[in-house]
């Protein structure tokens, strides 16, 4: 597919995240008002409350922008999610009548504050890149244990907490919590020393369902996709896994892009993932291709520094997708609910440079990283800035996702008195 | 503490759940009116919507009752949970002057239909019954490995899924998943086998948090507290849930009862917990008795046939309290909302009689239970109705939850053509 121009010139240069052919899905404010639902295009945003009132859209059961989030929309399903791409590029393509029209509810970019896209209703985080699952199964159980028995025919998840999930560009503070090394007689309390990301994508469940889905009916149910960074403590995570999993590890925080990239926009961009080494259940059965082609990459910058780029890797290193995931989801009549969120796991690609973890990047803290600047890293410290970027390259075209940031604070010096 | 008189007659009776010393809070409809916030009182619910549109309330932030939930009235936080508390008890209190006012707005519990009472914002599940944990652990990983080594130090818990909490008297139906035993070459895709119960008690987070919160200031947000049945598949379970924790053999279905008995009415039977077998850490430490003394019971109805009482237990049995596993849930900055559900995990006493899942009563199915009529049970049958039920004894009264119950229907025959 081929670049769609826009009226909207910015949106037709090569290097914009945000062309005609992908219109994310925001929330935004700015010094006019608050939190309103926008679409990205080019180095603008579509206010949408704006357009709503303005008779521009004819769309199922409106107002679908009263409330600053996407669930509203969501909720209406597919066709009009459909129905609401089509008009929108008719409103921005060049050459459109309504230009006049639709004008004056664009907002600069560069001075709008971006919030969370949607309401997060549930958080379920998987494990389903293998070369992620091997390395850190070889770091916590050993190299002959490193991929337990199941994981070749579970796209394994666990629930997350839904209120830790916050916009990029939110501070993360460093977590107390419980750790105990091998060294230790007994646990402490103290600041995470081994603070990390996760390269990770969110798929958004746009419908609802209370029965076992197929892997078609899944895909058809996922709104769209965000970048995710599910930030992890991995001392904590480490003493307090076994055997129900992680919990305080990974309640920090989890930070997502800002705009939802619609499936529509990456439709051009499927692709199938790899080989199976086992056969999967027919319930996992994919009716076509279920990844895309988006390449990922992680930069980190310490406070003052100049960034290095840690981790490039793909979308396509999944051995399971999105839809599988929801699908499996659902075998046991778990209801899904508008505006749950699907992070993949961590994606790590085959060699270190594509790892999608400093835990990985730096095996344990075994191999810490050099970095631009000459500082090393075998974790997050203090200042560094965490960037996720995504993006599909399309002819003459990019969909981009906006940078996921997060700039990791100190730990309180003491937790329990904090004024 | 002795029994409250009420010039609603039947909260008057030694057997009734609803004295004038609980009055819990729920949510019911009836021929005349869609769900609407309710309290219980003797054989009646107190019409809360229509006492407050009445004028017969001076609280907070008025409507508190306009929403079916108790959601609005939590977020007030405890000064008014303790005002409107004080306010019904003078409203229903023997010889009130406003007893011609009130009475019009009681209904007769009998006709009433009972709903969720609160909008379930995340829901936590934890392990904190030190005879449940070593019971389950011998099972699944042999007596020498029973207890984790974390358990003694950390209220073991996970995240669950909000989405599956359904109120009591909702039909469950068996689910479908994967499963593999020890003599299956090959996973499977089946409904489960080994369907089985949890007897929990479930506590309510009142008001929200963003900080790392002591014992004392967890156990003054938690509002109040539910029975809570966690449906759990075992055979999807014990497949699934390493190295992340459960998962699909978690998301069916969690039943509560419909009633939440404040922590107000709880407050004469605080009760302490066992002795320490290792000191906590000092962010554990408790302010004072954390645990009530509540007598719990499972009862077993088959299809068509007599109930059998399956195990007599007590809250008393936990090793951690609520407060501790609030505290701890929030170490690394996990933000609580509003509506948050914790589970205790399963309430098991130090006998056979008193474990609070048919994986412990039967043994992991080696020793079948033999019920009234004499039909035996390893896990749970389709048709069986399971009833939890909850009380605390106090000088003629008691403190009464109401049923927490739920019938298994038989899984679809193929979850994936439904129609």
């Amino acid at each position: 597919m081929s670049l769609l121009r826009s009226w909207v010139a910015a949106a037709n240069a090569a290097d914009t995240d945000f062309p005609l052919n992908n219109l994310p899905y925001g929330v935004f404010s700015d010094a006019t008002r608050g939190p309103r639902c926008g679409v990205a295009i080019g180095d603008r945003i579509l206010d949408m409350a704006a357009l709503e009132a303005a008779g521009l859209l004819r769309l199922g059961d409106m107002p679908l922008f009263a409330e600053p989030g996407w669930n509203t929309l969501m909720a209406q399903g597919p066709a009009v999610w459909g129905a609401l791409r089509t008009q929108l590029i008719a409103l921005l393509a060049e050459g459109a009548a309504e230009r006049v029209a639709v004008e004056p509810h664009l907002v600069p970019m560069a001075g709008a504050q971006l919030h969370l896209p949607f309401r997060v209703t549930g958080y379920t985080d998987f494990y389903a890149s293998r070369q992620h699952a091997f390395n850190v199964g070889t770091m916590f159980r050993g190299a002959e244990n490193a991929l337990p028995p199941n994981w070749l025919h579970i796209p394994i998840g666990y629930n997350g907490r839904a209120s830790s999930v916050v916009v990029s560009g939110t501070d993360v503070r460093r977590p107390w919590g419980q750790v105990k090394g091998p060294e230790d007689a007994a646990p402490r309390f103290a600041p995470s020393a081994r603070f990390d990301i996760e390269l990770e994508l969110g798929a958004i469940v746009g419908t609802g369902s209370s029965d076992p889905l197929t892997v078609a009916e899944a895909d058809a149910m996922i709104f769209g996709y965000v970048l995710l960074n599910d930030w992890s403590a991995r001392d904590i995570q480490a003493w307090e896994y076994q055997p129900l999993g992680p919990f305080q590890g990974k309640a920090t925080a989890t930070t997502i892009s800002p705009w939802i990239v619609t499936a529509a926009a990456l439709e051009p961009f499927r692709a199938h993932g790899p080989a199976r080494e086992k056969p999967l259940l027919p319930y996992l059965d994919e009716p076509g291709p279920m990844l895309y082609d988006i390449d990922l990459e992680v930069g980190l910058t310490p406070e003052g520094g100049a960034e290095s780029v840690i981790s490039r890797t793909s979308y396509r290193e999944m051995y399971y997708s999105a839809a599988q995931q929801l699908a499996h989801h659902s075998t046991a009549g778990c209801r899904m609910d508008v505006g749950d969120l699907l992070g993949t796991g961590t994606i790590s690609g085959p060699d270190k440079g594509s790892f999608g973890s400093l835990l990985e990047l730096s095996w344990g803290g075994k191999e810490p990283l050099t970095l631009a600047d000459g500082a090393q890293r075998s974790f997050v410290e203090d200042g560094d800035t965490l960037i996720l970027r995504g993006q599909c390259r399309g002819d003459g075209y990019r969909i981009g996702f906006g940078d996921c940031s997060g700039t990791v604070i100190p730990a309180f010096e003491d937790p329990y008195r904090r004024s």
